[in-house]
């Protein structure tokens, strides 16, 4: 299957290079790796067991890789004014195009330029970071979850994608309902992410204070109330849930969320669909999410001045 | 009249000097400025004028001052565990007791060791800073209104303290409700010191986002409704004072509050003064400030972090 990998960061190069391994013909359009790997090839340091691709399929411009099978998003939602530009070049007639980007409002953008029916989405759980152009770390996870955009429901092209990365080593499964799915992820997301970039904590301080430990279980609160407003296909035990995403955290080692590591770093942050979408979608609904609306708003007031800076 | 200043930084030392150049009798309790202030005097530099103490009355213990006429209490209110202790060698049985500190709970605190009828409250409007030992700053306002604690108008003692500020050049006003001019100050101190000590920020930064001068807004409404539920002499009006309180905060020089200041410089926030008395007593009349208290769990969240490191 020929796969194009749009937007090759940490996430692309990650399922990509398993993908490739396994015999898939896989294009992976690069920004700044792109003379590195296309001189070197892509070295892999993996709590999994290291490897390396000696060669990559590697293009700085979409419109030399051709049709695609496959497209797979994994731009940072902060490029998305260029993604449906950059995807265009692969789609053809019969081209699948899944998004592998944070939060909410990525498959909304891509069905209004590619058709609904031709989006799928996948939710990603991986811990993962590029530190020398052409290295990749991999240090936690580095599974997906995988639905359609259109429909609720497994479909058969779903469990065959799900299979295809399964037989690369990707625990991988096909889903019912990628909405439901979206807003758990956004259940973590928006607690750890957001007061992780704003308070610069990890999540062990984050949870070992007890006021903002009650802080974050509040936010998760809004959320999934809000995510049950959504009409799922079943509703989110808000309880259960909660109290365990909390004691899921708790037990890991302290974690740096992608969103701190790029306050950090000088970069702009996911809010658009880590926060803006998630909380017009709640209001849509007739939800508010004051506390999460809160925490936008700093993360947002900070950003331009950190931006700035 | 013989005055006691107890915690005499900023604060005390801004008023103090005043009230001494014009004549009253002026007893400072030092803590870093102790050695130079007894060797070298004050110098202030002020935007009303400079001007110099040759000699103070400074002292390193309270109980070599001797029973004075009017304490003025001018700790920071981190160090209000140790208030009745340093408070107490001052007190005879005429003795009125102010407290100029931020927040809530001062009061109270006096009223229980020294009852409730020799305490006072003022609420100061000032921009001062100790930067050596020894040498004041005032940039800013330099007012204050005072009250009776257990009593509401405007009482006999009130109005003749107030002609004694009067006299030494300092703006003040006997009020008739110190409640509510502690609430209305709380309505500025709440968002502008807990946001901007949150954020790194000045308050023409937080003002100048539109998310975080919303955010401001709704922070003062949620103050002004927990104060109009403490049973005040009128009610505030909500629309008025929030809006009123944006645009002069939007006017006056980029500020930066005393809990950034303090944050910066790594000193304890005024935490429990300033968000838990005050989230206390609007939980006790049954009004939840929600994003009141998430900002107190951020401040006291990252608090930890910033003295621990």
């Amino acid at each position: 299957m020929k796969i194009g990998v749009i937007g090759a960061g940490a996430v692309g190069l990650y399922f990509g290079s398993l993908l490739q391994r396994s015999g898939q013909d896989l294009h992976y359009l690069l920004r700044s790796d792109y003379e590195a790997i296309r001189t070197n090839g892509l070295k892999v340091h993996s709590v999994n067991g290291d490897y390396q691709l000696a060669s990559l399929q590697a293009y700085n411009n979409p419109a030399d890789m051709g049709q695609a099978d496959l497209v797979l998003v994994t731009l940072k939602t902060v490029a998305n004014h260029c993604m449906v530009d950059l995807v265009r070049p692969l789609v053809g007639p019969h081209t699948m195009i899944m998004t592998l980007q944070n939060g909410l409002g990525n498959e909304e953008l891509l069905a209004a330029a590619f058709g609904a029916k031709n989006i799928l989405g996948a939710v990603t759980y991986l811990g993962a970071a590029r530190k020398e152009a052409g290295v990749l770390e991999h240090s936690n996870a580095g599974k997906l979850d995988l639905g359609e955009f259109s429909s609720l429901g497994v479909s058969t092209r779903c469990e065959q994608l799900a299979a295809i990365f399964v037989d690369a080593g990707i625990p991988c499964r096909p889903i019912a309902d990628l909405r439901r799915q979206r807003w758990e992820k956004l259940g973590w997301n928006i607690p750890f992410n957001g007061l992780c970039a704003l308070l610069n904590q990890d999540t062990a301080q984050l949870l070992g204070h007890p006021q903002t430990r009650e802080l974050t279980r509040k936010i998760i609160i809004e959320v999934v109330t809000a995510a049950n407003a959504q009409g799922l296909q079943s509703p989110i035990d808000i309880e259960k849930f909660s109290s365990g995403l909390i004691s899921y955290t708790s037990k890991i080692p302290p974690y740096r969320p992608s969103m701190l590591v790029d306050r950090d770093e000088g970069r702009a942050m996911e809010l658009e669909s880590i926060f803006a979408v998630p909380l017009a979608h709640a209001r849509n609904k007739g939800v508010d999410m004051p506390l999460v609306d809160m925490l936008y708003a700093e993360l947002a007031g900070s950003e331009t001045a950190t931006l700035r800076n």
